[in-house]
């Protein structure tokens, strides 16, 4: 398998209701496994659309996975349009559907239920065969045509990665890394390009430079060795700026920095709302060093959970530097945690003020080095301020807690 | 306009290195003006493709959307392509440029970093227009051809957004509805089909059903006075588990209930690990009814911040039904708010055991009518079972507040 195509069906992605994800995942799989994935398209549940679909790639790639339109509802009709491309009809796999029965035996309404969309979750073209479905309730399908594997699946993202995990184990397999990430703090992409020209230009490597403010993400491809071999330069270029191999994220930064010393961690939250801790949690076995996060939205519960004075509150307002320190003091105390970062600010659309306008977002530190703070004007609207506020206050924790 | 493709230009993202949005963004705008997204697509940065992009949809759509590539850097290459298709040269926007320079004239710095990629920043195909960038540093471009007018942005989602919205300002104004999004509770999405079947097959309306547990969501397209008959029987048929008309999700649901009823609502998580007060905090003006979230990840701060008993912490454990009701009305007490609800769970891959198997979670709801739980075995990965979490327990408190 050399190259891939993937596609989404459904209305509700072309009409902005729904994020397509199921394609973004298996692009990172087939990547990492030096597969090229050459297209991602998303089209109308339209049978039309699903069989000039299938018409344009089929012979044209090594592998096309489809996901979605195979529940039970009017809008499911790829498994109509794939048995109309084969040119054959549709027969039950009562067998495999009985499988998928067999799981909610103890449970008399979800049987009913499930029983009663027999037809047409069981139903499969029959030239294609079945994919089994290990956690949901519809059968996938798959056929090979003209040297093209074709496999269609639910859109449901878990049932979509369980059911290609067991059609494609090859892909999950870890094998030799043709991939890094490597994570630069606090520097422009540009600048970035200049000072390793000699990895950005080399013929050998594919590099994509990503920029997420205050880190700039940079995805270097190639053969092994070579990869090996930038990523040793870059990280030897951007000293005490780069987040350390093996890290995936900010997040994963500063669990496993605070994990190498044997330190606790906790954040104090208003403006982010508790994505900080969203961020931290999102790791499996992060309780081992993170403790939790006060999110103190109102200014009374900064006071009263946090300790911030109501002095403070009052002559500097909540979104103060002042504010920031006693907030990162507060949390520290209160979850026993040996650093804490501090959020509060201005996400906007409104609370803004000549002084301090939207975008205006204090950060606090603190930790066995004392407490400091830091303020930021981020641009963007209310979800773009957040992002990058939760962003930039990991990024503050971990150079703090690795100083 | 009748109809538009949308596409995103980048290795990063059919390598999985990154998720596709402005397209999700524009799509949901163009829908709510009846235009049709035929297709989006997402592309390699190589130069071909491009060109092929344009071929492919150029008098085929009344407009083409793209973005990406318009960056500083080596794998940018939109501008080149787009002069190759036009069969013309490139030539500076000097006038253009100089304005985003005039924004970053008090910070030297930033100034000659812009100025030093003027080159190619600044380059416009000479058959082609400049689209102004109100929010960065690249300079977009467009031109019609075969009654297709294409219109090439930078894929930051802020600049994107800031510059459709400045190119297609009719796309942004409101008017009458066509889409509308009715919220069900608790009710299986075919159980939804065959209660009010003249909606779902009603010829002159569209409707999707979007199943994310515990609620599933209708989009209703069509003509407004249809999509309104449709909506009002809708929600009279799910009396009691349907979100009232304006609440665009739970966590708006919980808000303006909160707002009607004049109360204050608080949190305590801990396997959503922020998550909730994240979704809460995510609607502008939050903070009026949400005092805020205690996130206590480790068994200590439940005891020592929500004042969780250690003889519960013992005896039952933190993923318990007494823990979870002693969170809510601890999140109630230290944050004086009148309901509160709690997460407790094990969201894996590790901490499950026979008993409590991942994906275990307990919710605690407190408030003026006292304190109860529930427990859901959430199926799929981490993630999956954190999102679940967040949309059950915002579920719960809105269930609760509205009694």
């Amino acid at each position: 398998m050399k190259n891939a195509v993937l596609a989404a069906i459904g209305d509700e992605l072309l009409s902005g209701a729904r994020l397509e994800r199921n394609a973004n995942f298996m692009a990172g799989n087939f990547h990492a496994k030096g597969i090229n994935v050459k297209r991602i398209e998303i089209i109308s549940d339209e049978e039309e659309e699903i069989i000039s679909l299938l018409s344009r790639w089929i012979g044209k790639t090594d592998v096309l996975i489809i996901s979605g339109g195979l529940g039970p509802t009017h809008d499911d009709k790829t498994r109509y349009a794939v048995a109309k491309y084969l040119g054959c009809g549709l027969k039950p796999d009562d067998e495999s559907y009985d499988r998928i029965l067999a799981r909610v035996k103890d449970d008399p309404r979800r049987y009913a239920y499930t029983e009663s969309v027999r037809d047409p979750q069981a139903m499969i073209p029959e030239l294609a065969e079945t994919v089994c479905n290990p956690a949901g309730f519809a059968l996938g399908m798959k056929f090979t045509r003209d040297g093209t594997k074709v496999i269609a699946l639910p859109g449901v993202p878990f049932e979509y990665e369980a059911m290609i995990r067991q059609e494609l184990p090859e892909i999950f397999t870890h094998d030799e890394r043709r991939t890094a990430s490597v994570i630069i703090l606090d520097t422009p992409e540009m600048h970035i390009a200049q000072k390793i020209p000699e990895v950005i230009n080399h013929s050998g490597l594919h590099v994509s430079i990503l920029p997420a403010f205050p880190q700039v993400e940079l995805i270097i491809r190639g053969e092994p060795d070579i990869v090996s071999w930038a990523e040793e330069i870059t990280h030897s270029k951007f000293e005490g700026l780069v987040l350390p191999e093996g890290s995936k994220s900010l997040a994963d930064a500063v669990l496993i920095e605070a994990r190498k010393k044997d330190i606790h961690v906790a954040c104090a939250e208003s403006c982010t709302g508790g994505l900080v801790g969203g961020a931290l949690t999102e790791i499996a076995g992060s309780s081992d060093v993170f403790n939790g996060s006060a999110v103190t939205y109102s200014n009374e519960s900064k006071y009263k959970i946090l300790g911030v004075k109501l002095d403070t509150l009052e002559k500097f307002g909540a979104v103060s530097s002042e504010c920031a320190c006693e907030m990162a003091e507060g949390a520290m105390k209160i979850y026993g945690a040996d650093y804490a970062v501090s959020i509060t600010g201005i996400a906007g659309p409104d609370g803004g003020s000549e002084s301090k306008p939207v975008g205006t977002v204090w950060f606090g530190v603190a930790g066995v080095n004392g407490t400091h703070s830091a303020m930021k004007n981020l641009p963007g609207k209310r979800e773009e301020v957040r992002t990058r506020a939760v962003r930039f206050a990991l990024a503050e924790l971990w150079k703090e807690i690795r100083r």
